[in-house]
């Protein structure tokens, strides 16, 4: 008899944004005249920048002469984006950063969830709350956690509450933990990280031999030039980190799907025999076995984000958003809501009114003004009484939903 | 200390075919001029068929304009691709499998691994002997084997060798497995499934609880009508299998990266309650969680592939290499050497001659004519003694390949 994966079956019922989707299509279904407006899902909206459009059209040409087709590329990408990130995202920000220690693939999602792969059963594993559900959920998958408890807590992890009290950034634990994952600016909260905070967490990781994963997927969003782009502006960040980036929230590409994962080859961890194995190996084994390297075209198109052109309209894209966000924190803050983030980062953290839970805000705001967002407690137990609004919309529909909530929403 | 996943050092020293590109490049790099043709990785080496760029070209501009751009597709593929396939490649075969049923990916070399997440650790797996490596490497990392011997064989898989001997069909196991891989039109052997052998499979899966991972990357490639291009051609897979397909061989896409699985609503392994638990659920949620679904763009071009042009040129593909593998068989069989397959797949399948052992034949074909083939024995111990030649090139240089092996080699 084929036995599953038990552990799958420790799972809550559903991932957070399939469940939003639920109700908002049952809510569509109701009422196919409302005009929803999504503010939930982090999603880009605006148009892929014309110097990605241009090269990807080009490499389909490629792909229509034998003399220029691509069949199978390198596991690892190409190297020619390879060294164009290695370059411009961190030797030019002065982090000793290889073509050979970048990985890239289809989506810090499925990196970040895949990274599990190399590391033992036996980790003690720490997570934010909130947080971004698939690093909790792809633990409960592997195995890595007990069951969950009625606030949806897994045992096993060890949770590290950020909350308006401690400012959005964690404590640094006190008791051992081998896996990190920290992720700056955060999703979902907004916040940011400072190089002193950072090099916290690398102290102590160095100290006690834990690895961290460092998700800075929306780095491109910070404009504070005092702020870390990458933990590698760390010292010591090389001996203690795995660092993963995507183009989905700076080019636009959840849709078209390109990211990459660093992992420096001065990292180890331990094995069973207590010697210390290259991280690095361990990895590239795991991708050269499991995965067959992005799209020639798409890796094309990523590659045209580093050329000066697609700089240009990359910023655009940014600076864009990062509008649309000053617009929802403004706005909301005037309307009398509590609201964090919004400044380096695409996301707004609100404090639910009059005491609402997260969910119920959800459905105050989408059943009221037609308005998606996000639940707090959707990210983890200390989410809840928090809400989570993306600035990933058209100008038009920014302002509409900001207009509607603020005119229309009764609040406090 | 973190500590890593210690299955990964059972892993054999190189996976297949970076060895073989490690042999090549230190060729090249001492023989620089050496004109060396390679039909040794599967890899295709023709353009793109034309209905499946301009549909890709199409899909960028819908990205350049935010009224038809996409952001994050759904996980499993759009509704429009999945229909087609259900539609074409299995309802208009007989076949019930619904568009709901279909997961679209980047690869059949990922799928064929990841699918192992959503199983459980006691599994008693089958693979053939030879195997594509990819099967029994991921098992290796899962922990599902123990050390591998001298052979390369690891403990506790069970291996059904095949061979000339069993015309490379192997025999239902006597005693029980929880899994098993089958590949047909096979690789590396080139065997092809008659419906009758299929239904053996099929009924020693329902009857003991098993399931097959039929991996059919290969169907386009049979020509003969007799023959099952799917396994739910046979009655009651849909109760025991999940099916691998491909966009890789048939169209070319080894560069472009679409490939598809399909997992029965109707099929279910065991919870260590006991209970019966639907794999589907297993599955979406391992995609949904763990994987943010195809470009958009290369789905476009993957949907072309259904167009009446697009299976045209499709067609021609498969004729253009099925001609090669016909040229390779008649002129090794010419030269005198044992040749298998390479009649409904586009592999052919030598022994080599004089008792070489795989590897001394491959640097005998390097060394002697500049041809890189694929040693037998890198797909399993079964595998020693035999040799891949792929049909994947262009027709000069099969032809070029074949007059150097015949008229310059000393064989026999």
């Amino acid at each position: 008899m084929a036995s599953i994966n038990d552990n799958y079956l420790k799972l809550k019922a559903g991932y957070l944004f399939p469940e939003i989707a639920r109700r908002v299509n049952a809510f569509t279904s109701a009422n196919p005249n409302a005009q929803v407006i999504k503010l939930g899902i982090g999603d880009v909206t605006e148009p892929l920048p014309l110097a990605c459009r241009q090269a990807m059209a080009k490499a389909i040409d490629d792909m229509g002469d034998r003399q220029t087709f691509k069949g199978y590329g390198p596991e690892q990408g190409y190297a020619w984006l390879r060294e164009k990130i290695a370059q411009h995202d961190f030797q030019a920000r002065g982090c000793e950063v290889s073509a050979e220690e970048i990985f890239i693939s289809d989506g810090s999602k499925c990196d970040t969830g895949n990274i599990l792969d190399i590391f033992g059963k036996n980790n003690t594993i720490a997570v934010t709350d909130p947080v971004y559900p698939v690093y909790v959920d792809t633990n409960v998958m592997a195995g890595h956690t007990g069951d969950a408890n009625e606030k949806g807590e897994y045992g096993g992890l060890v949770y590290l509450p950020i909350s308006a009290e401690n400012e959005f950034t964690a404590a640094i634990p006190s008791q051992k933990v081998d896996l990190i994952y920290l992720c700056f600016p955060n999703n979902p909260t907004g916040a940011t990280a400072t190089k002193a905070y950072l090099k916290e967490w690398v102290d102590y990781a160095l100290a006690h031999g834990s690895i961290i994963f460092f998700d800075a997927a929306y780095e491109a969003f910070i404009t504070d030039p005092t702020l870390p782009h990458s933990i590698y502006e760390i010292e010591g960040a090389r001996n203690c980190a795995i660092e993963f980036r995507s183009f989905s929230k700076n080019a636009g590409f959840t849709g078209t799907r390109c990211a990459f994962t660093v992992v420096p080859k001065t990292l180890t961890a331990k094995a069973a025999d207590g010697s210390d194995v290259e991280l690095w190996k361990l990895w590239n084994r795991r991708q050269s076995t499991k995965f067959n390297g992005v799209s020639y075209i798409i890796q094309r198109g990523a590659e045209a984000v580093y050329s000066p052109k697609g700089q240009a309209q990359v910023q655009e894209l940014i600076a864009f958003y990062l509008e649309n966000a000053r617009i929802i924190r403004e706005k909301l803050a005037a309307a009398g809501l509590m609201v964090y983030g919004g400044v380096n980062a695409p996301y707004v953290w609100v404090k639910t009114p009059d005491g609402l839970s997260s969910w119920d805000f959800f459905d105050k705001l989408l059943h009221t003004v037609n308005v998606v967002g996000t639940p707090g407690s959707g990210f983890g137990a200390a989410g809840e009484g928090y809400f989570r609004i993306s600035a990933f919309n058209s100008r038009e529909n920014v302002e509409e939903a900001m207009e509607r909530i603020t005119s229309t929403l009764k609040l406090g």
